[in-house]
């Protein structure tokens, strides 16, 4: 069971941006070494970011990334939703390819989707200011790298 | 997100060998033709699922598949950890491939463990014989195939 990478990848982005001082900017290219990542990704997870309208990107040779909302209005659940968008977690959860026969009559899907519910009620309690309680020693973790 | 194809084969493999009558088994090229997926696919997930003991394989000519234990017996969220079997879900919860620099003080690590906690608490709830609750249904919709 897996998120997608880029799911990781937006979380990862929204924790180093939101761990910045007020005013002070993140950058893709801190961000991909900050955490191993290629620029590509990040350009392409900030691109998405930005589009969902958690982040804005500040052009310019001081430009950067900066929070679009406070932490607090940033919800992990709705994040995961926004960014996962695909929520075939078998077949038949997907109505376009779904070949699977017992379909009409399947409990096992019902399981499924009240499990996947209960995931995100979970997530849903948190948001991007719970994540960041202990900023500094969050950021003292990413000043290493 | 996704479980394993072979976790949604699994659980198509015990629902269609759960459905039999007793006494009666279940074929792999029964399994494969009722839902369009390889012999080849379902011959390992038997494998997989024989190992687990949860099914037996009757050897020869009138050979097949039989259920190892009671529809009650078996649980839909101890079969989904057994099949999945890695919980990556995040590139923190592989401790041998993990790079993220924030993971020793990182709180979303368990917001998401919380969330599958929750996830597998649901299914739990759950055993194949639930989910064969209205047998007479599938077969009648595995039998169109």
């Amino acid at each position: 069971m897996r998120l997608k990478k880029y799911t990781d990848f937006a979380l990862r982005v929204l924790i180093l941006t939101g761990s910045k001082e007020e005013g002070e900017l993140a950058s893709i290219k801190e961000i991909s070494e900050t955490f191993f990542i290629s620029t590509e990704h990040i350009r392409k997870v900030v691109h998405q970011l930005s589009k969902l309208e958690l982040i804005h990107t500040v052009r310019g040779r001081n430009g950067g990334i900066i929070l679009a909302k406070g932490p607090s209005e940033i919800n992990i659940g709705q994040v995961v939703r926004w960014m996962e968008n695909d929520f075939s977690i078998l077949e038949c959860f997907n109505k376009d390819t779904n070949q699977c026969v017992i379909t009409p009559s399947c409990k096992l899907k019902h399981v499924i989707s009240k499990a996947l519910a209960a995931f995100f009620q979970i997530l849903d309690d948190y948001t991007l200011e719970d994540v960041l309680e202990n900023k500094d020693e969050l950021k003292e973790l990413m000043s290493m790298t």
